[in-house]
């Protein structure tokens, strides 16, 4: 293929949700960015497409290995990030700053909306025949963009949430009740599926688990609660944001409505469904001891726990964006394959923008069980090594002491 | 001092909430115990109390130090734990079983609930003349016992919580908005305090900290979040789920109703406080993106977060307790007792179970600033080697573009 001979600036930034690791696709772009002659200045963007609507531009090659190295290992987006679905009019005015500033490799980090916001802009550079190379690189807890086997940030998150079941688990066990824990994944459930993971002892929670997959039932939910409970005298469950019932409609949303431009009902940063599922066990089962947590924001923000295989995907996604963008291909999304074996291996793939940008995906049907109230070993195969590592957990053998008379 | 020469079974129990390291001073008390001669059996009671009661104890003396020191790397009471207070009649119950089984030895982990049980269960045993060893052994992620500097599991707590805030601030930072936290402690704000930690740079959150130890007046909240918000264009908050107003009436109490038999209001395992707050604040500032998440139980169990000098603590004071229990004093219980000093050290000493019974700490004055909406330098240098170590935060430099004309 022939050589990319279009020299320029750069500019990257981050949109949607932050994650454990999308600094180090940040830092992966930039010190690729560093080493290639047709890269003039790097320019950041502050809070993705309003910085560059408000021409809110820092110089990334002014930072230093070291700090860059530094923020990498930070979690949440440190360039800021942005819930803005960009207006017709919003492309054109992005797309006049970028030939102001002769930005001619635009790397956007983010989710589906960005993917879309991404191939816009891209569109808008076409018809006005500027040269460009117009890049997305993908981030999402979610893990719900298509052509990937999985997102960079899933890792991190689902190993806070495995994390974080494990030590529920544990508080469960001793402390007996039932125990709701709310996981982020709007449409998606894998990030709640990941809660599986935690499990380690045949009796050890998550007992349950509600994707939005699959349509929820609050009267089937509370007939599994309460087998559950009636068998082990405790009951954890984990419950996905986004269940919703037979018709699509979001159980969360009949309680909350505010929402994003992108037309996005809140769903973090409340405890609204917890408390209502928890409310439901207890007036309808007579079970007292029931407690809610909503897992929040810290899935996507804890620092230190962290995927290692994430991290190091993450970074990588970012430096391959960069090489594909002075490679012959004006634009793309750089997607994660899983090689086949059994050994867990992936490889980096552009394709083109339009396959991530908008629509999701969602748990495949193998990954589910029959009843939808738990996920399949074949989803335990599949996300195991992408969370790599988990704490280990101890238990007592407990020998029985026989009871004097 | 005169050598113990009482020859007998050991019992021990844990109580209350878990915490990360509870099982630390588990394994203390027990590896300690199998070097003494004076104790034999060492049963465990599995749920506190209750399986005292009901003679439902394993053999702790059949746990492979491996499987030990597994246990005690891992959160969550090993044992199980109970919120039960014993009645009069369970008392009776309880040294009963004591005796029947030859108990000699007795060591109940917990909070101040917990060593009111051990000096009632001790005064029983007086009482009827048994010769007996009554041990509490101090465990409470709120670090509100009386005679201790802190205890065994604020440290992990507390760590967490800095760790959360830290990510938690970044989350904001690149998302900006009002974003509160709420934090374990019915009635002492230490591990609410904790969240100052989490600052790293100058703008970092939590900006506003309430405490139970202030009263909370929705009027000033109001007026302190919109001041932050007015300046930084963003606001973390950090809320002690034990707020409560000038008449002492806890906020949370106006809305929830489910008391456990020490008549403690439940007030974690729902969102409802972190709600009510996101709500007054939107609706009666105008602040559109408001999130509120309420920390919960990972805050107590998380598994990998741990604040090594707590963890080594934790095992201390289980040992500890042992040692004492062969020497001469009858009872007590373990204090964590800070030394002068630059340098953080510390020292255990037995106190009388009664001086840590039933009555708790609250934080002094002055590690609260005069507005009631913060921490002071002294609780910072108080707290931070407790907590010990915490990730590392890493900032760009941001150096702005000039704007071209």
């Amino acid at each position: 293929m022939a050589r990319n001979t279009l020299t320029g600036n750069m500019l990257i930034a981050q949109s949607g949700g932050p994650t454990a690791v999308i600094n180090q696709s940040l830092v992966g772009a930039v010190l690729e960015a560093k080493k290639r002659k047709q890269i003039k200045k790097i320019y950041g963007a502050l809070h993705g497409i309003k910085g560059i609507l408000e021409e809110d531009l820092v110089d990334l090659g002014r930072e230093s290995v070291k700090t860059l190295e530094d923020v990498a290992d930070t979690p949440s987006s440190a360039l800021g990030s942005v819930r803005k679905k960009p207006t017709p009019a919003d492309c054109a005015n992005i797309f006049k700053v970028l030939q102001k500033y002769d930005v001619r490799y635009f790397f956007y980090i983010g989710g589906n909306d960005s993917a879309e916001t991404t191939h816009i802009i891209n569109e808008e550079a076409r018809k006005a025949k500027y040269d460009f190379r117009c890049y997305h690189i993908c981030k999402t807890i979610d893990n719900d963009l298509r052509e990937n086997d999985h997102t960079p940030g899933f890792g991190s998150g689902a190993k806070f949430v495995a994390s974080a079941f494990m030590g529920d688990n544990l508080d469960n066990r001793a402390l007996p009740g039932v125990k709701i824990n709310i996981v982020m994944g709007r449409h998606a459930g894998f990030l709640t599926a990941a809660s599986a993971l935690a499990r380690v002892y045949p009796d050890d929670g998550p007992h349950l688990i509600y994707l939005p997959e699959r349509p929820f039932s609050m009267n089937q939910f509370l007939k599994d609660v309460k087998g559950v409970y009636n068998k082990r005298g405790r009951c954890v469950v984990a419950v996905s944001e986004g269940i919703a019932d037979k018709k699509g409609t979001p159980i969360a949303s009949l309680f909350i409505k505010e929402k994003d431009s992108h037309g996005n009902v809140q769903l973090s940063g409340s405890g609204a469904l917890g408390d209502l599922l928890a409310g439901e066990i207890r007036s309808k089962l007579g079970i007292s001891r029931v407690r809610a947590d909503t897992l929040g924001y810290l899935q996507r923000s804890f620092p230190g726990v962290v995927s290692s295989a994430d991290a190091k995907e993450a970074r990588t996604v970012g430096r391959e964006a960069v090489k594909a963008s002075v490679g012959s291909y004006t634009s793309g999304s750089i997607a994660i394959v899983r090689k086949a074996g059994k050994k867990y291996a992936v490889s980096f793939k552009r394709v083109p923008l339009k396959n991530v940008a908008k629509e999701t995906q969602h748990m495949p049907a193998k990954f589910i069980n029959k009843a939808g109230n738990d996920v399949t070993k074949a989803f335990i195969d599949y996300a195991a090594p992408i969370v790599g590592k988990l704490p280990k957990i101890g238990r007592l053998k407990g020998v029985r002491v026989k009871k004097k008379k």
